[in-house]
């Protein structure tokens, strides 16, 4: 069954799914929604999507929204390879890691949300990125803590394979590096950070590499 | 293995899970979590949860955060009655509705956020309304164009059995009441909320009937 990716190359929740999709081995075709055109609020896609946002995932005759289920909904008619632990404490951890970036962070950095700071509450620049670090600063610092209690190693958040936390994580950071926050204060993370990097799954989902990005 | 679940009484996410084990019949401890007086961010209740934020389940051994993470937890090691439908798709169906209360809605009204824009962006109590009914609003109107095309009935939001959706839909709409946002536009939602309210494992689970709310 074929399988379209509806994204924008810089949503966090679009590279989601594209990582997902990679380390899936799944052939997946992408078609570009240009956020910074609008074309999330047309028509168009909102008949896809009436939350108007990215990314949706149509499969067979299904359009999925909302990144979260389509990775879980990837993950379970793609069984191979399990990117979630086998085990039930285990799987938490990964959804817990999954909880704290996709509820606590990065509801607050989404466009929409950052438009409302600057156009109904005249929120400034500096306003505007105080506001982005202190959200993604406060998920860091939950999710160093966590991988300090919990991890073994330093190349994924749970276990010795990629799991949806990594998915998750990966973008997150590349966010928090796009908005300049200082990554010192969290060296497993970063050190996850760049051993995924290093992988191909990974490595193809960024930004820079979809065909929506600026040449 | 006993449960227990520290919480508050009108914490959203806590509301959530009460209304999950209430569906399971599983008995549970309560540990109230007074926010309004700052008990998350104390040592004692960090040690359990470095977000500092409420819910937490303890179950064994293990402190889990995260209510997503914890809904599916407990779902999984107790999995009678089933609160995700046993089809890939509707199982998607039900985590699409979870995304879009857990992510787009829910975390734009959490207590730190509306006191960071009091605080720190001098929002005026209009403003902060505006805000919180812009985000409830946009959530409910693609929830309601979902359940226009996929639901058959009024009582839940997917399939004729309580699950994880309508879990996480009757604490955002008690949250919508409260906020005083007009329910008008949403007939359907307005529904299930009518028939769920009438079930004990969720009139129990209601704010006011935890032993921390204002007596």
């Amino acid at each position: 069954m074929s399988m379209t990716l509806f994204g924008y190359y810089r949503s966090s929740a679009s590279y989601r799914i594209r990582i997902v999709l990679n380390l899936k081995g799944l052939p997946w075709n992408y078609e570009a929604v240009l956020l910074n055109r609008g074309e999330q609020q047309q028509e168009g896609f909102l008949s896809r999507n009436p939350s108007g946002l990215v990314p949706v995932l149509e499969s067979g005759n299904a359009s999925l929204s909302q990144s979260l289920a389509i990775a879980e909904f990837i993950d379970e008619i793609h069984p191979d390879p399990a990117l979630l632990p086998a085990n039930s404490i285990e799987r938490a951890r990964v959804r817990e890691i999954m909880g704290i970036i996709a509820c606590d962070v990065h509801p607050l950095q989404n466009l929409r949300v950052l438009n409302w700071l600057r156009e109904e509450l005249d929120a400034s620049d500096a306003q505007v990125t105080a506001w982005i670090h202190r959200w993604i600063s406060s998920g860091f610092v939950a999710i160093e803590s966590l991988l300090e209690q919990h991890n073994s190693d330093d190349q994924f958040c749970v276990g010795t394979t990629p799991t949806l936390a990594d998915a998750l994580l990966i973008p997150q950071v590349y966010n928090a590096r796009r908005f300049a926050l200082d990554l010192a204060p969290f060296p497993r993370l970063c050190a996850i950070d760049t051993h995924c990097q290093s992988l191909a799954a990974f490595a193809d989902a960024s930004p820079e590499r979809q065909p929506d990005a600026p040449q």
